[in-house]
């Protein structure tokens, strides 16, 4: 058994924009040689998080929409009287959504589905440099 | 140290069906005489997901509600664009709920609430087999 | 490679009460001696969650508040029907969030942000004594 940590980094827009992350993650795992296991992919952070979608332009639009109703932009939150910063809203939605998922592999693949992409969303309100580690282990 | 790549199929019925497979994931721990570890339960595809919950009559209905307030069925999306598949919303609930957990196990048992069962929650707006990877890593 | 379960108890107040378990976990591996790998963080039970979160006074009412808007706990849920223990919007969220994240680490050190803290968030209508498991495994 192996464990392997590596790191990617991603630019994003802020406001919620949805990245595919799949090929490169697809491309550490093709390096490492590993045949049955796992990838955990886990975003450091607190205003972005991690899940997968089918990617595509309807979904990368539909996705900030809905989080725009569920914790709206506009809205005060505590957060901000702490920080002043005005992305309460980012942390709320990356908390709800979470910082990871684990995505098994065999035979050397992982096993997504055809339609299924690996995604980060970025909530701050900024554009960010993003550090994603990804870490396999297996053999 | 080992990793075994297991899959179960389950049918659903669609339409925010939760489905228990509890029952499903511990038989295959038992099968294969690991003592100490995790399992991964990953749903492949981008209309399910996977959580745990006390499975019982009331909460199988407050669930789907629940998303369907999250992410009204009858709601324009931006995914009907580009498919006309009109299953926006379990898209959209997928993501949201994401695909996969991990449950540690120990002395063989995975360490479950008495009251918490590990579950499907299919999104998808008919019925559909699942395809659904169980894989434990321990020893 | 290592695998070992390790549990932490938490008080908590209820009423989605967070509260901050990275220390605890962070003395745990640093017990481990372990360098490289993950650690699993699942809540046993049915109405409670695990995330991460930048742990400040504003985000703990944020939060909360946010739960109170997803699923109101003055509303009417089938889950009560069954039960009558008046709890339906704890199962709610806590199925909504998820029982579990995995956190990697590297040199011995969680790969967390320094405003991202781990996080239990407690649903239930009442204190509570919770069972945490968290679960290394690595080398």
């Amino acid at each position: 058994m192996e464990v392997i940590t590596e790191h990617i980094k991603v630019s994003t827009k802020g406001n919620s924009e949805v990245v595919d992350i799949t090929e490169k993650v697809a491309a550490l795992l093709h390096q490492q040689k590993l045949k049955e296991g796992n990838a955990t992919i886990f975003v450091v952070g607190s205003t972005a998080s991690i899940t997968t979608t089918e990617f595509e332009p309807g979904l990368r639009k539909d996705i900030p929409e809905m989080f725009e109703r569920l914790a709206p932009s506009s809205s005060r939150y505590h957060h901000d009287d702490t920080w002043g910063d005005g992305n309460g809203h980012a942390h709320i939605r990356a908390s709800f959504l979470g910082p990871s998922i684990v995505v098994p592999f065999s035979e050397g693949k992982m096993l997504l589905g055809t339609w299924q992409q690996i995604v980060i969303i970025d909530f701050d309100t900024r554009a960010r440099h993003r550090d994603i580690v990804i870490q396999f282990m297996g053999k």
